[in-house]
């Protein structure tokens, strides 16, 4: 065997393990007996160690020396690759193993509590996990160090390069944008009835309808598959098994649909990475920041078009004759593109939906720059959401106990759902310049040639580039606003009639 | 740390991911989109490769070394769990790194086709899989050693200790009683209407029936579940998440209901096992013949008994308004105890059960001695089949690939179905001679009892006891058949009026 090889076979065996441990999270959210939930924080505590362990091993060490000079600056897959491993390699040492495994446990813990005590409206049974969680964090970012804010450390996992100043300004930019264009609508008024999506929409035909479109987008269940959780997710266990869940809501129609929708996003950048990838650390969606561009777009540049809706409405009037014998397409296109101030982050609309992202953002910071206790989110959220939003939550659980990724110690994640938007928005203007008018596709339900060209300009190419090189070579520029910007003033004024 | 400490610490990663091996099969076999299959036989192959390092490592052998003075021949806990680990450890030792890694992805991969083909009735594409599955595990069994024959080297891992002398002798003793009355029940003639049981039982009312049922003998769903497979199964990824398989068939009850009684046996087993072994190699249940006794004791013992039914009955007929309006509770337990010479092994009566198995461990023999091919099975089979129960396959599907195991590489398994049928007798005799009329309790709907006398004889204890150690603690003897065919005899003799 040669080093790479040798190198290759280890990677191998690191992939396999990081599966299986995927498999092993999923299977607690989807599968378990609540009364299995002690043990399994074990089973993921012992994988974590385990995987960092190898992830950090000398043989990997000097593996990688050797084969450095060589591939180090090639431009090729075994370069990518070496790349990457360098990167990782370097950040992974810097933690201790036991810390790993003890985060991992701590990590199922908080999430076995959030699950239960967000359903019983609980935070002070949440509490205690929720600051084990931001300390852990905060001892992650002093292991792995910082210049200017240890939230920079964080970010690195979520999206190698960016930094907390740049979502600063990117955001305000955003905000700037975004609360006029609001006070706009508002002004408009409403002009369709909205209840027609809290009518009757049984659960069954929801989820034939959301996997007979999500199958049309190309995820295919084959290699996947749609289950229940309390928070949606998607997650795979290579490209040949590619999983996504949502939630059901019998009276609201787009809480499942837009989040199958969504998820599937995920599953197709996963089940679309270059088979070459197979078994190495290149093989995964690029980070964060693409993998909720992806997400985003088929939620809402396909699934909220105008196009998507004079194809599929006549589709959802046969799974839904009750919920929508009285309406059509037109009609539809605007109750799903609903500009309205609402507490549910996953379930707000475009506009507002980055509004909910900068609330988290700046808690995220005000914790990490010791300006807010964790005891004290509660109340910061409540007075933001006024401020931002206009609204209240009247209890915790659809209020500051809504999202799984505190739970589960995942910070600085969430300023990559509006990254995602933005970068969502650059792609489809990059996609629709070279393949004409989408939205005339998508009204004659050609989904493929967008999936295409996605996974010929993104998601086949895995890891192999950082997210700035990945979007200069997809788009031919660096991530910019001024698309997304764009998009949301023509859209939301073509609705409201601005 | 001590040593001992240490060597505990070492366990209990070995033990977690024992689970989460067990835990990617159960999702290969329940969850699992088809597609997974090539990617799914990696993961397990990299987890058997890795588990065999760690159980075979230089670690474990210099601790075992170290502590063998002072606890190998020690009469307590981990006394036992010294000594159990060395017997492990040297078996273990003897298999090579790559064969272990090798035989678990073939055996993934011989499943998947299994499954396939079976519903395929194609044995051609099995065959190949099925000859790579008799030859790794002859290979096992030369690299473990024998002293007079190859399957005794396999049956170790089943029933450390037991020989195929032992075998051929009980079940020659067993064949000697079971035909000749198997002969006069036959003469006796049907006296009651079978086709009740094919009448149409709908599966949502199958499912929670039998649930019901399970749960009264004390399978806990707070630590379990029931899923759905081609071939029933129990397993577990620690006592707090033990779960079973079955398959239903709407017009034929006994097939999932009994099912899921035998699995519920096997599960109650190791959600029975003492908390102070968790994490051990001690905490599993012991061994297969142990196993299948609780298994057989539950499904027919308890769950085929004049008593059980005695109680069950007006609740069944609840589930099952239509296909028993007319049928009563004495009818019901002929019905269930119908002896039948019949096609599959999973559905037979109890005194032709013991054919099917004697049939498996003649043809495994015959192979392992070199006087079949795995190519010449389906003819032996039928033949055997012929021979001893008078029936004929009309397809290999209900043939020689209805069981799972020989895909699985489990061979020398078979036997201890059997023998698990002689120990539950046993057992049975013993309970009854402390506790009183089993049957009279079960007629009462009481069956705590009865686990909790099992979970102190034989349940608690785990591995902490060699099989013939554990019969011998439980029933103050070492197994014997001979209560085990005087149950037969008394009970078909009642049943047929002999």
């Amino acid at each position: 065997m040669t080093q790479l090889e040798e190198l290759k076979t280890l990677l191998a065996e690191i992939s396999d393990l990081t599966a299986v441990s995927q498999l092993v999270s999923w299977d607690k959210e989807t599968q378990m007996p609540k009364g299995g939930a002690a043990s399994r924080a074990n089973q993921l505590s012992t994988l974590a160690r385990l995987l960092h362990q190898k992830n950090t091993s000398s043989e990997i060490k000097n593996l990688l020396t050797a084969l450095e000079p060589e591939l180090g600056n090639k431009d090729s897959l075994d370069g990518a690759l070496i790349r990457l491993l360098r990167l990782e390699f370097e950040r992974r040492s810097k933690l201790p193993t036991d810390f790993v495994a003890d985060f991992a446990k701590a990590r199922s813990e908080a999430g076995t509590v959030w699950e239960a005590s967000r359903h019983q409206n609980n935070w002070a049974a949440f509490l205690p996990h929720l600051e084990k969680m931001f300390s852990m964090a905060r001892r992650s970012a002093d292991y792995y160090g910082y210049d200017s804010h240890p939230y920079d450390a964080l970010l690195w996992d979520y999206d190698p390069g960016l930094k907390t100043a740049d979502i600063k300004q990117i955001f305000a930019d955003v905000r700037t944008f975004t609360v006029p264009l609001l006070e706009r609508i508002v002004a408009a008024g409403e002009k369709v009835d909205y209840s027609v999506l809290t009518r009757s929409f049984p659960l069954e035909a929801q989820r034939a309808f959301s996997l007979e479109v999500a199958q049309a987008f190309g995820y295919d269940l084959q290699h996947g598959r749609l289950d229940v959780t309390a928070h949606p997710f998607a997650t795979n266990f290579s490209k040949d098994d590619v999983r996504i869940t949502t939630r059901f809501d019998e009276h609201y129609f787009p809480m499942a649909f837009y989040g199958v929708l969504h998820e599937a996003g995920h599953a197709m950048y996963e089940q679309n990475t270059a088979d070459e990838l197979r078994r190495t650390p290149l093989a995964r969606g690029a980070w964060s920041t693409a993998h909720e561009s992806q997400s985003r777009l088929w939620e809402n540049l396909v699934g909220r078009s105008s196009g998507f809706w004079q194809h599929w409405f006549h589709l959802a009037q046969k799974h839904f004759p009750q919920a929508l014998h009285d309406v059509d397409a037109a009609t539809m296109y605007k109750l799903v593109n609903r500009v309205k101030p609402s507490l549910i982050r996953v379930e707000a609309d475009e506009l507002t939906y980055n509004l909910h992202i900068m609330l988290r953002f700046e808690l995220e910071l005000a914790i990490f720059e010791d300006k807010l206790k964790v005891s004290e989110l509660p109340e910061a959220w409540n007075a933001k959401m006024q401020e931002y939003l206009g609204v209240t939550p009247p209890d915790y659980a659809s209020g500051v106990m809504q999202d799984i990724h505190w739970s589960a110690g995942l910070f600085a994640y969430f300023p990559t759902y509006s990254l995602g938007n933005i970068l969502s928005v650059q792609l489809f203007n990059k996609a629709s310049s070279q393949m004409g008018d989408l939205n005339a596709m998508f009204a004659r339900g050609e989904y493929q040639p967008l999936l295409h060209w996605l996974t010929h300009a993104v998601l086949r190419h895995g890891k192999t580039y950082l997210p700035p090189e990945l979007i200069q070579k997809a788009t031919g520029e660096p991530l910019s606003a001024k698309y997304y910007l764009a998009y949301l003033e023509q859209k939301f004024s073509g609705i409201y009639g601005l």
